[in-house]
């Protein structure tokens, strides 16, 4: 009676996005190579895809740096669409995963401390909408591990201090940074790997089409094995480019607008 | 922008309460003991005073079964009162730490799959009416305590199957349950443990009173040695009737109504 | 501070519906000719061509019975979006309205007492839901309006008592409704008012085309007297196939989805 | 389906505050008196007691300038405690009355166009939160009254223009405003009516105290004629200080916090 109704807006695409608190204190304590540990990397989307692997109505989980996004079906009825208990259900599965894999992840260094998530949710009205908010979080990606990338390379290789390091890209845009990597480090930023860059897509397969008809093969067994459709894809692409949406329509598929 | 303001109404006491997803089966899973398993009771509690040793807005907790309501302080500033913020991360943190001291409470039993929580809040805008709230969590655990104690009777110690307990039992009241424990099982119910019949509420202890002015004594340090004031007080005590909050006044102290 | 946040989200259409206080009675004590009155209809429309004519980000008004709809463009800024000063402001200009133009329509029928309406916001984030908001509320005028044009026909001019119309109507579809007024009273509802039968929608005119390129013509003056296009267009269309929509691309244009 | 759920708190006492859209410009247009205009206030309080005499749940109504504060009981199921419902019929209905009563306070000016007030909720945990806000409303007025009443002096009596006179109260503090009222023009604010500077406070009278046991008197008929108890009580009280809730406790009176 005092807990307020909280049902999501129907039709809209719910984002459940998670993000590690305090996460600069939790890298330091665990020794976190900079500026991508991959072994935390990797556990996050271990993580979210336990996540996806529960929670079938999540239909696309976008990742980088300590956060996760998880994009839910338009027409999801989960907890009858109820804000509080789906984004407090992803949080605390997120948050028990990441903790309950940590050591497959970081075999030589125990957990230190209990790590914790924030978790929101927001609406989005149509696809293009929703896109744009994945446009939003890929170039964050981007923006911040060009950065980083380029700062942890003068601190650790050219041993400049922090604050030399800061005032050294204060005024530098993309190209700057490109080129300080490449011309004092020979790094050629887009040879990067991509999971730096353009940080963790995961989907679900696209279904099968149906056998030709008339044939004899076995939908989804054609020979004679048992099938092995992978449960969930794991990628590194650009999602911000048309290309990704077209290779994989059944993602944000549906009866549309 | 698509993310909606959240902010709890100003000098209401938030209640957020979270409940373990799917204990029936989790319980299940990991040998519980029936109808009370003392290691996962103190879990549970270890996990809810470390959300209170962090976050210092919690007056007071309250837990039982696989639920624990966290009270916050009617002016806390926590997340600036973002309901999002506040739900998720007391949620995430609990479910955390409840991961993370498993083994302390279950150290032959490993963790099967990651334990995951709901999150909701909840916000009473007197004394009284979350002094209405906590009388009902207390009520409510009391009420089942007591019948899956001669449920479980029957069951574990009568050899009855659990269709016929359940119809046994169908249409006693508490009177009717007491008489079975005491004629059948020869349990006084009211001599079982309080951990199991009332709960266990978590508080701050009482502020030291101020030295007499002018006295010679240091403040908190009456024997001159360092202070051991608990940092949390856990007790399984009645919460309903008055006696508790008389003796516990600092608790939902402050300038009230 | 007490008050709470209440941004519409951002990219849907905001829809005010305001729907008559008690118009049951109210109807009666200003003697409105049943089944439907022709000068309540109209001052409906009058009152909500002028709240059009005042916020322009009203794209369409959609009215029948003693209720009118105000679709908003998805995209306005109208007092920032707060829910709470749209449809009180909405509500309380389309009240004002109609007391205040009460004697042109009602020129031998004082006012008894007061008129009011509710009003709340309804949100939808495509084109297709809104649409499908629009088709509801004009199929419900149909449905009422078929009813009650049968039902006053048995009561005022075949004689029936209201127990005993009421109780010829209850399990007759559309198509006994239609026949009834056809063989009894020779009234083929087809040709009824397409006010009754469709209701009211307003819309502004489409935007002049521009004038063609290397043109002497002024732009909207072209035989050099003032331009008369009307503020608002007045229809009683039927709004539910596409071709209401085709005729009028520019009421919901711009960048969609 | 798409109409959110915004049932306000339980037990928190609702307030809603109309207040006059674009008023400036409407006195302007209807010629009230400066800076207080009698019809003016005795119009917004008509209204105000209709909305009164209408909605029981209303306990009281404060008004001033082109706003009135309308308290219900924080019991109330009005709407079932449906926000917009409330806030829009709430709206609607005083915006209705200030148009149908116009012209009895407003013989010789005819209304030049629609009035309308925009509506708000705005929700109170306790009593004392709740007098807190009817303080502000009230000291609100009295400031805006006291700069106003010197304004107009200055423009009006002395001849001022409207800068110049604003310069002149920019860095007067209240006392500074009373002395050139007092020295300039000869006025004590205090003695000014209470209308102007407390504003308007709206209650229903006490219930009658019980006919004394075994009393021969009938109730509420003590000379044997019909009772005349007033509906409402319509002062002009200060209500920040402690006197007025003292001689009428049944306002805010029921089983509280
Ligand atoms: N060394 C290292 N640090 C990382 C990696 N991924 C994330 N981090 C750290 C860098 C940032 O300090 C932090 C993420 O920034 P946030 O804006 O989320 O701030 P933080 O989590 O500290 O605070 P918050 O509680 O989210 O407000 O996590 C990684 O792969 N390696
Ligand atoms: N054996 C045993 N079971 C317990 C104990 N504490 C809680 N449980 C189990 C009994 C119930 O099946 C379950 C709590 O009931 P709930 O109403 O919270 O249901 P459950 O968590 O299964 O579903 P939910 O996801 O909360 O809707 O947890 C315990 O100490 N021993
Ligand atoms: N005679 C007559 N009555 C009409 C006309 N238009 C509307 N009404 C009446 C018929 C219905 O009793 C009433 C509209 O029904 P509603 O469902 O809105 O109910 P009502 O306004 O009585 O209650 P409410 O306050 O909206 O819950 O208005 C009309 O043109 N002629
Ligand atoms: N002359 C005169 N003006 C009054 C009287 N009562 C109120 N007003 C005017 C003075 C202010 O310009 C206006 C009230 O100020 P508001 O802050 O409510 O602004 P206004 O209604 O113009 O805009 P709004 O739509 O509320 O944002 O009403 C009165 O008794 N006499
Ligand atoms: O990056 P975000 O969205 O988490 O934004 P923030 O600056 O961390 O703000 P907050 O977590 O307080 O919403
Ligand atoms: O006991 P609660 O409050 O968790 O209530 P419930 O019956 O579990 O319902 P839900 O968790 O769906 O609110
Ligand atoms: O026809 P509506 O939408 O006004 O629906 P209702 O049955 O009148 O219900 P309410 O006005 O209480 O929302
Ligand atoms: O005086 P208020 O409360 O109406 O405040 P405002 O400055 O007019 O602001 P708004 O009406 O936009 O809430
Ligand atoms: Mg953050
Ligand atoms: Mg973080
Ligand atoms: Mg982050
Ligand atoms: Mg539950
Ligand atoms: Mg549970
Ligand atoms: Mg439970
Ligand atoms: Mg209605
Ligand atoms: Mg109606
Ligand atoms: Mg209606
Ligand atoms: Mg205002
Ligand atoms: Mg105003
Ligand atoms: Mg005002």
């Amino acid at each position: 009676m005092f807990e307020k109704a909280d049902v999501l807006l129907p039709k809209c695409w719910p984002v459940i996005r998670v993000d590690g608190r305090g996460f600069h204190r939790f890298s330091d304590s665990h020794g976190f190579k900079k500026p991508n540990d991959d072994r935390s990397l990797h556990l996050m989307t271990k993580a979210a895809s336990k996540v996806m692997e529960d929670l079938k109505d999540v239909v696309l989980a976008y990742g980088q740096s300590d956060e996760y996004s998880f994009v839910l079906n338009r027409n999801t009825t989960l907890y009858n669409r109820r804000e509080s208990k789906i984004v407090s259900t992803i949080t605390s599965l997120f948050t028990s995963c990441f903790a309950f894999h940590w050591s497959e992840f970081f075999p030589t260094t125990p957990l230190q401390y209990p790590p914790a998530f924030d978790g929101r949710a927001v609406l989005y009205p149509t696809k293009r909408i929703l896109r744009d908010y994945l446009c939003w979080r890929q170039a964050d990606c981007h923006i911040n591990n060009l950065y980083n990338t380029v700062f942890w390379a003068l601190v650790q290789d050219a041993g400049m201090n922090k604050n030399d390091a800061q005032k050294r890209l204060k005024d530098t845009n993309a190209g700057g940074k490109n080129e300080i990597l490449f011309s004092q480090f020979g790094v050629n930023y887009n040879t990067l790997p991509q999971l730096y860059r353009k940080g963790t897509v995961i989907i679900r397969p696209p279904p099968r089409e149906p056998a030709p008809s008339g044939g004899a093969v076995e939908r989804g067994d054609r020979d004679g094995t048992d099938e092995k459709v992978p449960v969930l894809l794991t990628l590194n692409e650009d999602i911000i480019r048309d290309n990704f949406w077209v290779s994989y329509p059944h993602v944000l598929e549906g009866e549309d607008e």
